[in-house]
């Protein structure tokens, strides 16, 4: 059973960058996964959130947001801020990101520092978070090379870049990376980030039309590990 | 190294429910896990989702809503309405409670009707999102056999029940059904759904402090199957 | 003319109460007037509301906030947060509550302190508002006692408790405590609070049919002097 | 003990008005209570707010919204708008005053037509919602009488009007139709709304900084009922 | 081809103003162009913006916010409040009125204050913001002289008076102060503020049918420093 | 007094585009004033606005928004979401495209039909407004040439192109398309909207420090002409 671009089960669509794709952040990819396209920027602040502040927290904060254009879908995707709040999906991604960034900064070292990284998705063709959280952890590795040559910390916070892949199960069969024709269809959703080390940051998987068994879930995992060490060669190259 | 409370490393807490805790609901249930109760009721409106009709969608809906009493917590727990919306861990909540029970409802036999199921949280230690989806699980059972008697649908369309459990790895080890206490110096925090045939609904494992491999993964897997168990034999004595 | 449930025109519902219903907050009470029951809960803060440090006040502060839970009502009651904002109705209600507490609290002897009173309406039927400052004010004279105890502050500054009840006329009659079938078409709706040295502290009479004149005013102000010493006799068993 | 301006405790200040203030409104009138000023306006609308076409509710509706324009006090009054809602105070003064007024028309009469009362507060001195009260009792009158010699309805639904007055206690004694100073330091503040047939409609009394009794319970409605009697002796010559 | 009220091409509407006419604020006008009537007001705060606090900037600041009464219009202005936010329109003409203003007043003479100037419209019949603009420079004016005399600040800031008029272009010519019939079928709407001295502060012109020339623009400016000047003439009698 | 980048004062900036930068819309462009990008997308709807039904208007509608990404500026702009509502800036510039783009459109011949034009600015280097209109009004036209070729509507309702510059005065003289750094300090700051046959859609003067008299107005709308002209060259190329 083929996929819908001749795809084998196990391969990733085709994975590409462009470092400094805009002026001001101190550093900007325009990755793509397929036909999803999502720009990731890094800005900082010298300053720390409040609740740092109230909680005396010491050390700095990175934080995500995350953002659909709505140009960017098949159907216009309205702007959020017309209905006053970010939908739950929104909130969902953007705090799946940021927990993702944070398990592989050492905040302590970032002192007195925030880094904003926005994922802006340009085209949505599937997996448009597991390219939001790729390409933010590599603009995030970048920014932070820059300011420690800047002079603003004096020890790299960064411990490893993580990567993330989407794999589901359709027609009975998992499937990597799914594009957004086999994902609308699929009986399980999931979402795997892992480090470049090998080790798992984040796993969810969610049944919409059928449960999975033991042997379904090592399967996807497996199959989220082979992506992932690709996607990395690709960014070490 | 022991548990605050001298639990081994895949023992559950203490589970207790109390059917039709409240008048009004078709039905409800009090549930808690150990310390944390949590007040789970289905109510039932004759009218679907707007987008549904917009869409011509045929059958029913089933949503779930999750608030945290201001009282429920050690420190009180501002009421979001006062901010204007819901922070994005009730909305990550309320959408996985809602994920969950759909998951095992035949939607398409639920011509024209909506039911909600309410999840307020009495008192917490822990695992408040576990409790919840497993007392929503039997208290939509319990609503539909009461909805299918009084002859407003033909066929149940529960398919089967689900229960949820949250495991942690802290000092190294997989411990199931975290108290708060253990929660939050927890190195990785899981939580799984199943069905009470053993299948998978969710998997959300998010690794705060320190990365994870395989093998952890599998054995917090496999204290969530003994923990459901035990939970799905309660329920049904 | 008798009433739905038999009782005389000046006779109160059942009156009960569970004191420490929940386990965080330094006092809670579950208080039911017939079919409605209320879960009052005190919290403590040691600061005190913004405008109080601008303006220079000293002291300390009592607030309330009051909550219809979506399953306490015949027909699911929305949640406020969905809305963006409360209604005028929850914030009449909490206002209410509010300057009832603190016409019996010596705030300057709460040096310091803001204390929270939220009241959760588990089920509603008829006279929640009423229950609710009855059974808050219950709470706070406990949490008082023992935020005494503990040290926190030198001076107890609780004055006396307070107890609600509500009144109404229809079928040409005065009626004490009505329920929710009553109230719905009632004539006159009242609410009277007073102090247990029987005092008023607010009196709220809306003619929602039909005007009323000062004989049926005394009435109904009889009724409720009746009612609330009959609570307080519970109270102080 | 004199009064700020030499008033007797049971006299009312300069009651004043003019008519016809604005030019699109079906009748408006500016209404003076010695240093208040509030402008009163009535709009129409042929069609009926939505919940009364889904729950097959037959005649119209009359509401109220009520605001004090910034420079309207010593102090600016912030717009509510710019916080995004709007406060307590505004919702309840709205709702009685659309209670007031909904208590003296026959809405059935109404068929088809909601009447929006504005009341917008030009210069505040204290008893701006009893003069609202007043005013918009006084516009809908004049504006129902138009509507009927329009023939837009064939019976004129008014029923009698109403009017409200202030009342507290300071210095130990009961003092009719405070001004801002006086009700700044009053133990006691009532609101009386009453029908120029004397019977009455609202009573709402608040022990701000001390519990009242039936002796000054009585006093305070007895002022009222002069204080109406008089609005009404003006408004009718 | 005669316009509705027979007044010529280039001729203004009546011009009236009424100096304090409220209590509270330091000055106060009302000001009417024909049928549009405008109450704006000056109010003085003894503190600056947050903004000028953070980014460490001298001197004062000068705001405006413009609301238009529900009753103001032709068919009802439904309250802003009540959607929870000011419309664009709103947005953009208080801004309008603010950059207008802060042009004639030198900030950094205003030491430590802000002027809040607020522009309430009573009727509307066309050229509101125009009215607003011009209303609120006068106050404005006789505000700061009195600040001056109360010994607040010690130079008086304000360097000269601005004044606002529309023009349009319908039936192919450019006519003077439209009211509200003429602005609804203007092919061009122009709004042009301008100093005492013969000045610009702002011009706005918007094509809503039809795209205009040079000629027809240095006409439309042509008008309007008539009809300024002749505001002027008034203003300074 | 030379420039920034030495431009002349009537020289515009590079001005360069590309077609079909996205995937989804119907026609989308990434067009470049000198450092500034904007991102412009039509999307189409086969409905129309509320009103339009309610009002019972003939034909379609077009409609624009417009939004900063946070990673454009040079200091991180906030996402106005996360606020609860768009800024004014954000409102008076999408309604300023909003009518730019119908002014050049016949929506007669639009027939059920609402156009979405999405401006998003990729890289913020002053004339972010301009640089939209004119992005939008090309990706417009493009859009509903397809249109027309699909068969959705029989006849072309483009009229013409409109483009948009910026202007300013600093040092005392007129000059054309300023950058972010000129703009910043510039005495006068003015838009002007022209159509491809040379007429004015809009002009926007705004006297930030000094106001300005009708030679430099001449001047400024003589740069105008010349700016926009060579847009419209390199776009017709």
């Amino acid at each position: 059973m083929s996929r819908i671009d001749n795809r084998k089960n196990d391969e990733i669509r085709k994975f590409e960058y462009t470092y400094d794709f805009q002026t001001h952040p101190i550093a900007s990819i325009l990755v793509s996964f397929g036909g999803t396209r999502v720009l990731c920027s890094v800005s900082m602040e010298e300053r720390v959130p409040g609740w740092m502040k109230a909680q005396g927290v010491k050390g700095g904060w990175v934080t995500a947001s995350y953002c659909m254009l709505p140009s960017a879908t098949h159907t216009r995707f309205g702007r959020e801020v017309k209905r006053g709040k970010e939908s739950g999906r929104t909130m969902e991604i953007q705090r799946l990101i940021g927990r993702s960034l944070r398990a592989v900064v050492d905040l302590k070292k970032l002192d007195g520092i925030t880094l904003n990284v926005d994922c802006d998705v340009i085209d949505a063709d599937g997996g448009t978070r597991c390219a939001s959280i790729t390409g933010a952890s590599a603009a995030l590795k970048l920014a932070l090379s820059r300011i420690v040559e800047r002079g603003l910390i004096s020890e790299n916070p960064f411990k490893e870049a993580v990567a993330a892949i989407s794999i589901g199960i359709f027609d009975g069969e998992a499937k990597l990376d799914l594009c957004y024709e086999e994902d609308s269809c699929a009986d399980v959703d999931m979402n795997i980030v892992m480090t470049e080390s090998g080790k798992f940051i984040e796993i969810q998987g969610t049944a919409e039309e059928r449960a999975f068994d033991f042997a379904q879930l090592t399967q996807m995992v497996n199959f989220a590990e082979k992506g992932i060490s690709q996607i990395f060669k690709q960014l070490n190259k």
